[in-house]
């Protein structure tokens, strides 16, 4: 079960996506399409990525609360929930140790 | 407070950090270091935006699995714990309704 | 026109790419569908990225062969030339001075 | 040696960098620093993935030369030329063959 932060974030949004594009950045992004919604994960991610190289620990977690609530956008333009995600990484983690599951041949 | 699954996934990548690199992916993820870490996280991204792109629902859950899975271990690199980003989403939330604090100007 | 290190190595894509998968990489790449060649360019780019951030001269000129790689790898797979990269730069300069040209409302 | 159109944008952006930031895009770019540079090339490639897996050629095409573009500026801010790029692809190509030589392990 996601926490409640979560839920919450996924019901706003929710809410918003259906408002008007002038009284709602969620309801602007998702107006522009879901190619619009997976390029601002994109850039979070890379903005991640930089504030991580640079040592920036504020900033690390900055953009990735950035970077998390972009993909819950996502979901909800998907009809997913974040409990899908935790399921995935319950379920990996149930068969085989998640660290280990993770231990891809790709790597 | 993250839910259970995140701090049990936590708990293992703590735990794995300081064991062999030999038997344990996330050992030698971080014996590579930091950058190698970042590395993952963008590959991952862009393997979710991909998916996205896609249409492919499935592919989206287990890719932002992966992210997830990569941004606790830089977490854990850096000290950070994933609460940290539930309080700074919390923050947000509680000035002026989340979705419409992250309205940046930057978009 | 694009200069003869570019184009010698379009033709030497060209010519992979119906080669057997086991003898060449970029038939190998190629086998595995555009979905994969975007994604070795989301890596490079990322890989670019963070030898930026480091400052890392080298990795930089490095991670950019890769990337212009992969890049002229997707272009072929679609039927593309650098040559138009390079006309849709001169285009833009010709009309309005290209630096200025690229200073996009989105920025 | 880099082509003419690749030579005449390096001369622009050689030149717009001392601009004020006021009046250029690259001179407001490089104001930001290395970090903004490196987000950008993120951010273009990010683009030119999502326009291949689109299968959109004129947008890979224009997302490619936004990105072709910003790793000029990153080359002029960390003192590179374009030459480099290709002399490193032309010296892989002449040990072994370009396409074979890029058969890394890592893939």
């Amino acid at each position: 079960m996601a926490d409640p932060i979560i839920q919450r974030l996924e019901a706003v949004i929710a809410e918003r996506r259906s408002a008007s594009p002038d009284s709602s950045y969620v309801a602007r992004l998702c107006a522009r399409g879901r190619s619009r919604i997976a390029q601002k994960i994109g850039e979070e991610a890379v903005e991640t990525v930089i504030a991580a190289i640079q040592g920036d620990a504020k900033g690390v977690v900055s953009e990735s609360a950035d970077l998390l609530f972009h993909l819950l956008v996502l979901f909800a333009d998907m009809g997913l929930t974040w409990d899908q995600v935790l399921a995935e990484l319950d379920a990996r983690e149930g068969t085989s140790g998640i660290a280990e599951k993770l231990s891809r041949p790709k790597e």
